[in-house]
């Protein structure tokens, strides 16, 4: 894993927000995730498999960010997270994942999209069993947090 | 997808978990997942990625399910879910997949494996995005029960 695989996965997330969802976050500092923090109450994840990688990329939401966002993309209101807002959750992990794919496929991190899998429930913590780096992406919308997680392992 | 395809989850569970954790889980009857059931508080989530299909699998565990297999599986008593019961229920889910892989690709679902995810969470509950069915096997546990999912998309 190298650290310069990031941008591709903000600049990805920036771009569907905006124009999926006319929204605008702000993306806060990227960490390694050390601990089993951060949490959220819907969760979009999805397995990359390529030769020389293999990894996974999870999109963990609070409610609010997640209903925000369902609302903006499908223009009509969400106040909570139902079966039309996590299936447009799993919509946005394929959409940010798919458009990291091709600037990571130029860096060498190639690799094929499996389908996203969703995970509700409250506070819950997603954890990604690799033996390097999980890198996680804050970003800010409107005061609330969600964050992008990805990680990758050199395949055997 | 294929109903076929449901008997190789059904036996590398059992044999994973005969061989590597001395249970012996009760399968019961697949169904179609339809609704928002099950739930649980630790599931190990992987996306599966081949020519021909996409799909992912999941192992959807209580508490208490998942600290009995991984006492059992690493001889040494856990009581409640932590790091190594969640890294636990990872290789549990490589183990399960990987195990119903060659079956899997003789029956012509040729599939690599992404890397796990788990999520922690109390009565979580989780989702799969496909057009197509996901496949939900049950297993009874000594009186608790854990669940199998899986599904497979055609790729286009």
């Amino acid at each position: 894993m190298n650290v310069e695989f990031i941008n591709p996965f903000i600049e990805a997330t920036m771009n569907v927000l905006t124009t999926m969802a006319m929204l605008n976050p702000q993306a806060g500092k990227p960490v390694l995730k050390t601990s089993d923090k951060p949490n959220g109450d819907l969760t979009g994840v999805i397995g990359l498999v390529g030769e020389q990688v293999t990894g996974s990329m999870a999109i963990v939401l609070p409610s609010k960010c997640a209903t925000t966002i369902a609302s903006n993309m499908l223009g009509e209101e969400f106040t909570e997270v139902n079966d039309v807002v996590v299936d447009c959750v799993g919509e946005l992990t394929n959409m940010i994942t798919g458009g990291a794919k091709a600037k990571l496929g130029e860096m060498g991190y190639r690799f094929e999209m499996a389908i996203p899998s969703m995970i509700r429930g409250k506070k819950h913590v997603v954890y990604h069993k690799t033996k390097g780096p999980v890198v996680c992406i804050p970003f800010d919308l409107d005061g609330s947090e969600f964050y992008v997680e990805a990680c990758f392992n050199a395949t055997e």
